[in-house]
C-alpha cells in the first residue's frame, strides 16, 4: 500500500526538525510518497497567506499531514487572520481534525529535567484527548460591538461563544474511551459543569456514552481542579477527555510537567483516520537554524502518523525503540542536556536514531 | 470607628477555621460587630436555599464577609441553581466584587509541602488579581437548544457566552496596575487573543491603561503558555491579572504550587472596598468536625480584610507577623506536617496564633 504524507515544516525550528523525521519516514521500508508545501509565516512571506490553497489541497488529498511549527515574531504585527497559528487553525477545521491526542509522557532518563520532584512524576504517562473543532474556538456569534442597553449601556463590548453539539461530544468521548480501554481503562472527563451550561451537557452526554464502556471508569473534575491535580499528583491520571479550550490549557500544563515538552508528539484525527502530526512545543525562533533543536517530539509524531493513519503500527513501534535506545545511550539536544549525558545536534540525534532504527 | 462583619462560616471544615479567625479578630483592639449567618449547603439545610435573603441582606449592610468554605457530597443531587456554590457566585454578583486578589505565597518553612523542586518555589510570591463578575461566568445567553440549522441540525447543543465590556477590563486593570506597582512592579496579562475575541479586546484594553502606570512594565502571555510557565519557573510571575475563568483556573494551579493550599487565602473587592475574604481552599468534607483543619488561611484572610476593607493595616500585619511566628515555632496541622515539626490541631493552631499576636 502507498501512502500520500503532506510535509509542512513551517516556521523557526520547523523545517530542521521535520527534515530528521522526514529521514526517519524514508529509511523505514514503506512506500510512502512525501510532499513538501509552505505553511505559517514561512507561507505568508512567499504566498501572502499563513495557508495558501495550493498546501490546502495538498493536505486534504493526503492520507496524513506532518506538521513542524509555525510562529515567528516577525509576523506579531499582521491582522489576526494573517498571522501564522491561522494556519493551525484553519488545516483542523478544514479537515476536521476534532480529535487531538497529547500524550504526556515523562521517560525514565528525564526525570530530572521536570520542575517537579522525581518522584511526582517519574514514570508519568497521561493522555490528553482534546476536541478540536469545536468550543469557543470556532463559535459564532463573535465580534467586538456597542451595547445598546444594560449597566455597560454605550459601550464596547468583546464577545464570543462556546458551544457544543451533541454529536460533537459523543465522538470526542467515543475516542476517549476506546484510548482508556485500551491502557488503564481510566477516564477523567474535565468541565466546569458548576458554572457553564455547555460543560453540563457535555457532562450529560459523558456519561451517557460510558454506558457502552462498562469497563472504563469514569470519574468527572472541574478543570480548576483539574489544573490543581495535575500539580499535586499528576500520576493519578490516566486518560483525561475535555473541550477546545480547557485542553488548550490542561494539554500544556501536562506537558511542561514533564519538563520535556521537547519529547512530546502529537496527533490530530478526523473521522476518517486522516491525521495531523506535529510536535507539543512551538516554532522556538530564538534557536532557529542553529542545528540545536531537539527533533524527537517530531520524530515521536511521525510514528503517531504511522499507527493512526497508515496502519503501520510495526514501523511506529521500531521509531519508538530507536528513540528509546538513542536515550539509553545518553545522547541529548541541548534542552534535555545534563551533566554525565552526551549532548548532541539536531542531526546528530536524527543520525543516532536513524542508526538504531 | 466601628466596622459591621458578616461571618458565614458554611460548610465542611468552614465553621472550625471560621471559629479561629473570629477568635483572632475579637483579640485585636478593634470595634468589631460581627454577626453570623448561614451560607451554602448548611443555608440550603436551614432554609432551602444557599443563599437565603437574610444572608444577602447581612452582607449587603456590612463592610466585608468572613466566609469559610461551602460545598458538600450531600448536595451534589440537588438541582444547580440550589448547589452550595452559587452562593459563591450570588454573593459575588450582588455586591459587585469584581476583583478577586489570590497570593500564591510559599513560606520557606513549608517549601517541602510543594510537589515541585524546593529550588523552583522557594520563596515563592505571585499575585494573580482575577475579574470575578464578567466573562463566561454571567453572560448571556446561556442554555442548551436545539439546532434548527447548520452541520448538526436537529440537534440539541449546550451554549455559553463570554464577554467583556470595557469598563470591565478597565477596572480590573487599574486594580492589578496598582498592586504591581506597590511590588515588583511587573504584570503579565493572561488572554488567549490569537483565538478570542473577547481576548483580544482585554488585551486592547490593557495597553490602553498601562498608559497611566508608566513605572509598571506590562507584559501578555496565552493562557495555555501561562498554565506551562507557572510550572516550568513560577517565580518569573510578579502579578498576573487575568479574566473569571482563565483566573480560576491558573489561581488554582499557583495555589496548588505552594503544596500548601491550606495556607493561601483570598479577597473579593467591590469598587467601594467592601470584600468578600475566604481562604483558598475548600470545605474539605472529609475532614470537618475532626478538629484537624488547617485555620491559617482563613486567619490571613481575616487580616486581608482587615487591610483591604478596614484600613487597619497594622492589626493585619500584626496577625500576619503571629502566623509567620507559629509557622517558625514549628508548629504544622495535620495538612502541612513533616518529620520534625510538631502536629498540632485546628484549635490549638488558633491558640497558638493568639498567643502570638
Ligand atoms: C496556536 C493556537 C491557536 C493553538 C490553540 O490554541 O489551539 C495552540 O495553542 C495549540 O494548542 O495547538
Ligand atoms: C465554586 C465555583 C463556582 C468557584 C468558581 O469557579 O469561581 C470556585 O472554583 C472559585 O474559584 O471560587
Amino acid at each position: 500500500m502507498s501512502f500520500r504524507i503532506a510535509v509542512l515544516p513551517g516556521d523557526g525550528i520547523g523545517p530542521e526538525i521535520v527534515e530528521q523525521a522526514v529521514r526517519v519516514l524514508r529509511a523505514l521500508d514503506l512506500d510512502l510518497e512525501l510532499t513538501e508545501a509552505p505553511v505559517g509565516g514561512a507561507a505568508y512571506a512567499a504566498h501572502g497567506h499563513p495557508l495558501p490553497e495550493s498546501t490546502l489541497a495538498l493536505a486534504r488529498q493526503s492520507d496524513a499531514v506532518l506538521f513542524g511549527a509555525v510562529g515567528d515574531w516577525k509576523y506579531d504585527h499582521l491582522e489576526r487572520a494573517l498571522r501564522p497559528e491561522q494556519a493551525v487553525l484553519g488545516l483542523r477545521k478544514a479537515l476536521g481534525l476534532f480529535a487531538n491526542l497529547r500524550p504526556a509522557i515523562l521517560y525514565p532518563e528525564l526525570a530530572n529535567a521536570s520542575s517537579l520532584k522525581p518522584e511526582v512524576v517519574a514514570g508519568l504517562d497521561i493522555l490528553i484527548v482534546r476536541e478540536l473543532t469545536g468550543d469557543i474556538y470556532f463559535g459564532q456569534p463573535r465580534g467586538v460591538r456597542t451595547l445598546e442597553d444594560g449597566p455597560f449601556a454605550g459601550e464596547r463590548q468583546g464577545y464570543d461563544t462556546m458551544h457544543y453539539a451533541e454529536s460533537e461530544i459523543r465522538r470526542i468521548a467515543h475516542v476517549a474511551f476506546q484510548a482508556a480501554a485500551g491502557r488503564q481503562g481510566r477516564l477523567c472527563s474535565v468541565d466546569k459543569a458548576n458554572v457553564l451550561e455547555t460543560s453540563q451537557f457535555w457532562r450529560d452526554i459523558m456519561i451517557d456514552v460510558a454506558r457502552e464502556y462498562p469497563k472504563v471508569e469514569l470519574s468527572h473534575m472541574y478543570v480548576d481542579n483539574a489544573a490543581m491535580q495535575l500539580v499535586r499528583e499528576p500520576k493519578a491520571f490516566d486518560v483525561v477527555v475535555t473541550g477546545n479550550l480547557f485542553g488548550d490549557i490542561l494539554s500544556d500544563e501536562a506537558a511542561m510537567l514533564t519538563g520535556s515538552i521537547g519529547m512530546l508528539p502529537s496527533a490530530s484525527l478526523n473521522a476518517s483516520r486522516q491525521g495531523l502530526y506535529e510536535p507539543s512545543h512551538g516554532s522556538a525562533p530564538d534557536i532557529a537554524g542553529q542545528n540545536v533543536a531537539n527533533p524527537l517530539a517530531t520524530i515521536l509524531s511521525a510514528a503517531m502518523m504511522l499507527r493512526y493513519s497508515l496502519d503501520a503500527a510495526p514501523a511506529a513501534d521500531r521509531i519508538e525503540a530507536a528513540v528509546q535506545a538513542v536515550l539509553a545511550q545518553g545522547l541529548r539536544t541541548a534542552d534535555i542536556h545534563e551533566a554525565g549525558t552526551t549532548r548532541v545536534s539536531t542531526i546528530e540525534m536524527g543520525d543516532a536514531v536513524l542508526k538504531a532504527l
